[in-house]
């Protein structure tokens, strides 16, 4: 191993920066070269990249956002776009390849395995949570703040004006960022995409609290339940409770990475360097049972992460 | 003076329980005693009020929200209403009344006025920082750094991706709010409802920007300016940018006071106490030349707040 | 299993009050009552407690301190004491008693526990984390963060003077704390009770850093250490660099907790209180690998938990 | 006017890269050029720069320090030292020159101006607040709000455990720093400079509070008052209460500026450079009655900024 490559894709995540740092300090320490690939897999594609350097990686733990710039590239999910990218790789003799991102990313990584002799390591970074192999991701446990903090001051306005609040966050498809936001603001209401969203049970409870002198309340849905404008209509119509919608914008992808999602970040970028350095590649790195671990690659892209119903169950008992 | 009510009314603006506070602990320092009306006008209208005490008031300096709960109240609009809570007041001896909220609350209290002995005086808490005769009013300045903390964050994903966002931030019809936030995040472009908005030099800039290297880019638009989501289209369409639009919701309304809101309503608070122990009364308070005074009632009620377009001419050759 | 007591002991830890409103409501949803006895041990001395039901620990999961206040109480360390505390537990047919705190609290609860047939379960609450069946306990996510928070401040100071700061961070006997926070933040070098300090080294360091343009540097150095004071001068002596001292104070131990700070609470006393459903007592609850478990309290009390080097090894890779 | 120079000097402050950006980008709309010269004073003794464009000024209104870093420079406050600058500034046709910074720095600028035919201009920032000519400096809002945080986390302690607290904030021999947070975080005692400290006031003031049941209370003390550790030792024998003293560390220089900092800096950068195009120098720029306006130098830097009496007699009535 001599040169090791390093890129940002699919959306960004608090913490790339740090796991940045991190690959470079730790593969300069083993001496190995780095090469960061720039906006994501169009780096790779069109072979555009820097020289990293202890130095030039300086500064940056704190940062959100990611220096070496991200995109999504919808070429590369052509054949010949992988085509391409195998052929960067080659042409500057990187032994291995360290791809910072989400499950999209991986599914990439995956088909550029195919064709390339580069060994790819994979490091989850995704403020939804949803890369199977990995307990919790880079970036995550930053998201959740920033929507606490929020719902925190919402909660304010809810509780002098008697309203009900749906608050929508982020998570795409899945229901990690609002099942976890919603327990630790002690949400009414928690609604994911896994459990069928049943209405009436929704006014009941929320007449229910009203009765017994909740005159506020919170619900934190996910983006993935589908339209909450409407939602928020039908319950206004059926409780006669005002209700107000307030969508979590795009403050849950960035800003300062807490404390975790560096501690996460610095420990994956470890953990796949050394996996390099050993000559393994096509895996992912993650955390599992409160260590740090790896699990192969095809093996993250086709299995779907459960999301833990418990934590919803628990949530309810809390909101009593 | 010897009884002393209080209210706040309208939209929640944080430092109105600061507001509240001071109010209680200055009259009790002049041994007045002190009612608290709850849920804005709903209070004088169905006599509910609380005695509030210095030691009542005791750790809410830092609290969002109002420990007096607030509404909108549609009755209080007609002629009735008002003299149902001139009624209220004169039933419990409230020899002075102080309003806390904004210009609809304002409006209100001088229709009440008309019709009761009670010396009233407005203390200007909204984030929309639109009465006139406060060069600033309580939770304007809260309000401005959560937005800016949030599109401080949304930068980093704007960088990130070489984006173009488009963030809405609230006040209502006017562009306080959004001149002030705009400037202070360095936002490429500032739309506000006082100044036409041209779409063909927003293109413009946008696409020069994009020529010097300036790939990505914040357009801070206030609430008051329309459909901000077709505007967003229609950039896309005519720059060939990506587009995202963020529309920052009630946090911006809610979350612990600044120092410098806390400071204003303490300020404020004193200042209407003073006004009322010398018997002075239909008056709003205020900032104006750095100074804390006092301004007409009916005055303030009826004139428009001029914003400062200089700002704006600044934030545009800052944001170059 | 009818009556459930819970008290807060020895230092605050923000959590604690997420802690207590979940044991109530869980409590509840199992039909037991709960008393919430006061300011520590010295409620169970002299018999002073409120009934806690679910409406009563309403908005409280996101506020440090503890509502239940606390104190460090020398009596308790008595026979006498701990008998007199036992007799309160039958006086009131306490069934199970619930202690949130750290490890002095838990050798408390281990005495108390030889006097008494009311079942004990320990809920690990403290900002040291050096609680042995524990791997992270609530409350230290919370200071984790805010002295991240804080020393990302600093270092701005660091690198526009070109100086070396020293920041002493809490953590007591141990280094816990120094070491997940000079991780996150990228000290230069981090001080912990478990490693011998070699002074010669440091200086080297310092001087290294320099050499290859590094000006500014952060030393994170754990309270238990001993005089950073001392410290500071010699640095200052030896390697020629301005030095300053920041002490990081009791806001580590304050502050609304973290979203993960209060999900450990809930997860936690969710735990305790089924653990006294089901009759078992003498335990402290905990996370280990990943899951929510539980220790003897015996054990728990008895067993050094171990500071994990590798971590310090990574940070000094990445401080290159 | 050609070329404008720009320096920031003394202790650092929040905002001075926001008045760093504006200076910049204001002399571009003018045609100016603008070097930045490095490390306050010593850039100017050693004749090190750098050329600042647009450009190069962009995304770090945010950030704390300064990107030109800054120092104090012993050799500047002799004549030699002032004429070399003098003559660097001749050296590179440098018309006008802009000095960030507070009192000191200001006070090296009267020498200067006294030895070259460069106008020169004062930019106040500190977070002091104590430059005669401004009612507010840079990076006065932003140390505020810092030390307001952490005080609101103390204070979680201080009521968990019936606890008195000092916390001893930084201004240097002024009270501004100290009165405004004293007052915004409810303290009940706030001791500056600028008033006798009388002990024996302070026990009874804190005996009669734990008498009408404040057993907690929080006292803001300036640095400059003297020995607040030997103040916490008498206060604990003279009441009887638990005493803890917290020492505010550096964090208050650092940080991110608050909006109101940046929109100082943004103001005072703007009407620094208007002086200078008009040819008028020796001044400082600042905020009087709420203006923008400015002040000669030689006035600003042998006036003593009076401190607001009015701000303390308020405080103490609100901390009943």
């Amino acid at each position: 191993m001599k040169n090791i490559g390093v890129v940002t894709s699919g959306g960004d995540a608090p913490g790339m920066n740090a796991a940045i740092r991190a690959v470079v300090r730790v593969a300069y320490s083993k001496n190995f070269q780095v090469l960061g690939f720039e906006k994501g897999w169009e780096g790779l594609l069109k072979n555009t990249f820097r020289r990293l350097t202890p130095r030039s990686v300086g500064g940056i733990i704190q940062l959100g956002g990611t220096i070496l710039l991200t995109s999504r590239c919808p070429q590369f999910r052509k054949r010949e776009g992988i085509r391409k990218a195998a052929e960067t790789l080659a042409l500057n003799n990187v032994d291995g390849l360290i791809v910072i991102g989400g499950n999209g990313s991986f599914k990439g990584a995956l088909e550029l395995s195919k064709e390339t002799n580069t060994s790819i390591v994979g490091v989850p970074a995704t403020i939804d949570n949803d890369v199977f192999g990995a307990d919790e991701t880079i970036g995550f446990d930053t998201a959740v703040n920033t929507a606490v903090n929020e719902i925190d001051k919402i909660r304010d306005t809810a509780i002098s004006h008697e309203r009900i609040f749906i608050v929508e966050v982020m998570g795409r498809k899945r229901g990690f960022l609002a099942s976890t936001v919603g327990l630790t603001v002690g949400a009414e209401i928690i609604l994911v995409p896994e459990v069928k969203c049943e209405k009436e049970k929704i006014f009941k409870t929320l007449k229910e609290n009203s009765a017994k002198g909740k005159k506020s309340g919170v619900i934190v849905a996910a983006e993935g339940i589908g339209d909450t404008r409407k939602l928020a209509r039908e319950i206004q119509e059926n409780t006669g409770a005002e209700v107000k919608l307030s969508i979590l914008g795009y403050s849950q992808r960035g800003g300062n990475p807490t404390a975790r999602s560096r501690l996460l970040a610095s420990l994956f970028a470890n953990k796949a360097v050394e996996l390099l350095s050993k000559g393994r590649g096509n895996r992912i790195v993650g955390l599992q049972e409160g260590e740090i671990t790896s699990t192969e690659l095809e093996r993250s892209c086709k299995t779907k992460k459960p999301l833990d119903l418990n934590l919803l169950r628990l949530a309810n008992i809390l909101a009593t």
